[in-house]
């Protein structure tokens, strides 16, 4: 399991209309994708317009492989790209422990 | 429920005895702290030496005020301040949607 780690940055006064497009693009679009495991969408409370899209991964190459280079990413980008002040900072990570 | 994201930088040469650290640190300490519901440490695959602290806390507050201003927070620091190649950025996220 992979965990996608995006730092994602709006305009905040476009903040409404940003969560509903970036939830109608998780759950109609990346939620069909293979290997997709569960994401979360959350709201920075100190920076308006910080978000950070968490999504589990069954392996590494079911996001930078299968879904990046699958039709589905081109439709994901169109409904949230437009809303991006700058590029996302996107990283992938390993689970060291929880608890 | 609100979740402090820590994103941490360390010597990617001390990563074993980092990851033993903050694994007894959260573990030990936070784990014990008011309001606390679970946490994750991540490793992040592209950027060696950075990791990602996820911590579900009940409050803002239990965080912010309770666990910064208790004892337990200087023990924290103690254990895992030490491997901080700089100053961790610390945020809090409120959920917008999850899947």
């Amino acid at each position: 399991m992979i965990l996608e780690h995006a730092d994602i940055r709006i305009d905040p006064l476009k903040s409404s209309a940003f969560e509903e497009a970036i939830l109608r693009g998780v759950s109609t679009v990346i939620a069909q994708a293979k290997g997709l495991k569960g994401y979360q969408v959350q709201r920075c409370i100190e920076t308006p317009g910080r978000y950070v899209l968490l999504i589990q991964w069954e392996t590494l190459e079911d996001h930078t492989v299968g879904f990046r280079g699958s039709d589905a990413f081109t439709q994901w980008r169109a409904i949230v790209g437009p809303f991006f002040v700058q590029p996302p900072v996107v990283e992938h990570f390993e689970l060291v422990g929880q608890g």
